[in-house]
């Protein structure tokens, strides 16, 4: 530790993925192994953690127990939703100058990206010498500049194979059902939905994302037609579908923070919808709905294995752009370098071009107001990886 | 086909399950293998397709479409809720004989069980000459006589490791949360979220199912002693909770032809249970509900390698004692030989010992109000199979 220029810090923030501790144990071991790295250290609970002097020591963890906590999925260090005002951003670099700490990192979305910019401002504004790296996971996948973010590709699997086997469900008790899918801005997430289809009525039939403005009596309609063809309709909602002046269609009264209102961890929309649809349809009409919340990205046991590794990828690039000399500060963004076979080169970006905004499905990836484009399954496909293969029967008559 | 003494029929009834193909390709494997049995046809959506003369050849699917259909979730014939009246089971008698099926194979729950129970005492009426077997599925577990139920193991597996997941999400961002689990009448499913745990603290930390009546003040009691001592709460809830007077908690109006009311397709139990801890535990909490839905029955690419093969092996053993000229109709059953290593053995047992009643956790299983016991993990463990293993850091302090 002769060279060491400082101690090195990691906290993890917002929601959970599948594949977060990748990223986390992916930074652990290459600083740890990084001369110009002094001790690694961890903040529990993020920025609650280092206001609270809640740091605990990653350095002595066995390598078992990292691999163990690799494949483990939501945050080891413990997560935190919170923006810390200019007097918390204060305490933070006094917590970073009493451990000397002089690298951060810090794992999470946009908001997360929005912290490490603050921080960062403030350093240097005080002239504390700290690299300061963001290193991105959402199951949004709404993070801007990156082709995609490491926790999407487990979380779109999830959303697949659950849609896969509800259109056998719907197929086999034909009725409506509603999913409904997480993805607060952007409707990348629910998009995966489509990943599902494996004959030609094969739902999810209907898909709204975030990207249209939903209208309750078009989405009636789009039921009425797809039911009146197949006798069943499998459909596709994200969380955040709103109005066209930007309302949500429904949403409870919690926010965080960063402003964000609660959405999941309800039945509340999916209800909604059900009961709308019965409305309109008729009252005798099986109509279902299921929201899978907090499943999506925290289901154990369950990742795209180009995700996790990806996820691992990312938190390494970290600690190496942090000690080459050329970054101060800065995020690690995913480029797709090869469509077949699938390639990816990982590259920094800064911190202001991801923080706070988010990334909308291109108008290329969708399809009228209900579906995606093949060029969508082109781009999700390669992050989910091989899916199960569903069977069907031929239906030959008896003669 | 010289030999042969008739015709097979294959239905699939009631919820589906993630292995409740395996059971229907076991009987068609077995069926077109068996001298005894001429063509094997499948019935399309249960006694429906029969009433509407709707049927498939079987034997005529390839051995890669039966394959490909075993590994798929759900019911590839279709499945229906629907008890036959008198003049219905007099149709599908005369279907029967329309078509000379001798072997008639019923895939399902206890409803399905009763619906064949009434068709053999229609046949004895009527002097028809058909063998009449019910294949048992069902994700709830709530047969009688049999050991445990094939569609079980792999529902439980999908709720443990939902839970795992849940868990790790409840500790990176605590607060209370509430799963509900299917299980209309027993609380199997519902109990499978203890397999969840692996760390002392890990939840679920509160199970509740309709073994017990539930009370909302003693429930809010409950969470708020949990939430006190580890500044978290995960909750498993059997959607069946009720009362003392056996009223449920929450429901909707619709009932389907069995008298069974929907629970499943809403969110709306968890959304009540989660209103009512803040209600009476401070609206300021952070308080989350999620249903398992459609998803603990249906999941793609999910099974518990038991389970499939037991599913299979229960429909291949319907089909032997069909033929063995001793029994004239019945269930298959599973016995539990051993338990270490587990073994299991396939026996027959009458219909009527299985339709319509369903069976409880026994007492055994059960641990005060709201856990289950030991021997209840020791029971389920070896129908879910191995779980995957959750990683923890060990949180050195940094000295």
């Amino acid at each position: 530790m002769a060279n060491a220029t400082g101690n090195v810090l990691i906290g993890q923030s917002g929601g959970p993925t599948a594949v977060i501790n990748q990223s986390l144990i992916g930074i652990v071991e290459q600083a740890v192994a990084n001369p110009a790295m002094g001790r690694v250290f961890g903040a529990v609970h993020g920025v609650r953690g280092i206001l609270d002097d809640d740091l605990i020591d990653l350095g002595a963890e066995s390598r078992e127990t990292l691999e163990a906590v690799a494949n483990t999925p939501c945050a080891a260090l413990r997560s935190v939703r919170k923006k810390p005002t200019r007097g918390e951003g204060e305490k933070v670099l006094a917590a970073f100058e009493r451990h000397d700490i002089r690298y951060f990192f810090y794992i999470g979305g946009n908001d997360s990206a929005e912290t490490a910019h603050l921080l960062n401002e403030l350093a240097v504004e005080k002239g504390y010498d700290v690299k300061l790296f963001h290193v991105p996971k959402t199951i949004d996948n709404d993070l801007r500049v990156t082709d995609h973010c490491p926790g999407y590709g487990s979380a779109a699997r999830f959303v697949a194979q659950a849609f896969m086997g509800d259109n056998q469900d719907n197929r086999s008790l034909p009725g409506i059902k509603v999913d409904v899918v997480m993805g607060r801005n952007a409707g990348w997430l629910t998009a995966s939905s489509a990943l599902a289809r494996q004959f030609s009525d094969d739902g999810p039939h209907l898909i709204y994302m975030p990207e249209r403005d939903f209208d309750l009596e078009r989405f009636a309609g789009d039921v009425d037609r797809v039911y009146s063809d197949l006798g069943r309709c499998l459909i596709a909602v994200s969380e955040g579908i709103h109005g066209p002046g930007g309302e949500l269609i429904f949403k409870t009264d919690e926010v965080d923070s960063h402003g964000n209102a609660q959405l999941s961890g309800s039945g509340a929309l999916g209800d909604f919808l059900a009961g709308a649809i019965k409305q309109r349809l008729g009252s005798s009409l099986r109509v279902r709905a299921d929201t899978f919340g907090y499943l999506q990205r925290s289901f154990a046991g369950l990742v795209s294995e180009v995700d996790a590794a990806e996820a691992r990828e990312v938190g390494r690039t970290a600690v190496r752009v942090a000690t080459d000399g050329e970054h101060q500060h800065g995020t690690v963004v995913i480029r797709r370098t090869s469509q077949e076979p699938y390639e990816v080169a990982y590259e920094v970006a800064a911190l202001s071009d991801v923080a706070k905004n988010t990334r909308d499905l291109p108008e290329e990836f969708l399809l009228g107001d209900n579906d995606v484009s093949p060029a969508f399954l082109d781009y999700a496909l390669p992050l989910v990886g091989k899916l199960p293969r569903m069977g069907r029967l031929t239906d030959r008559s008896i003669g």
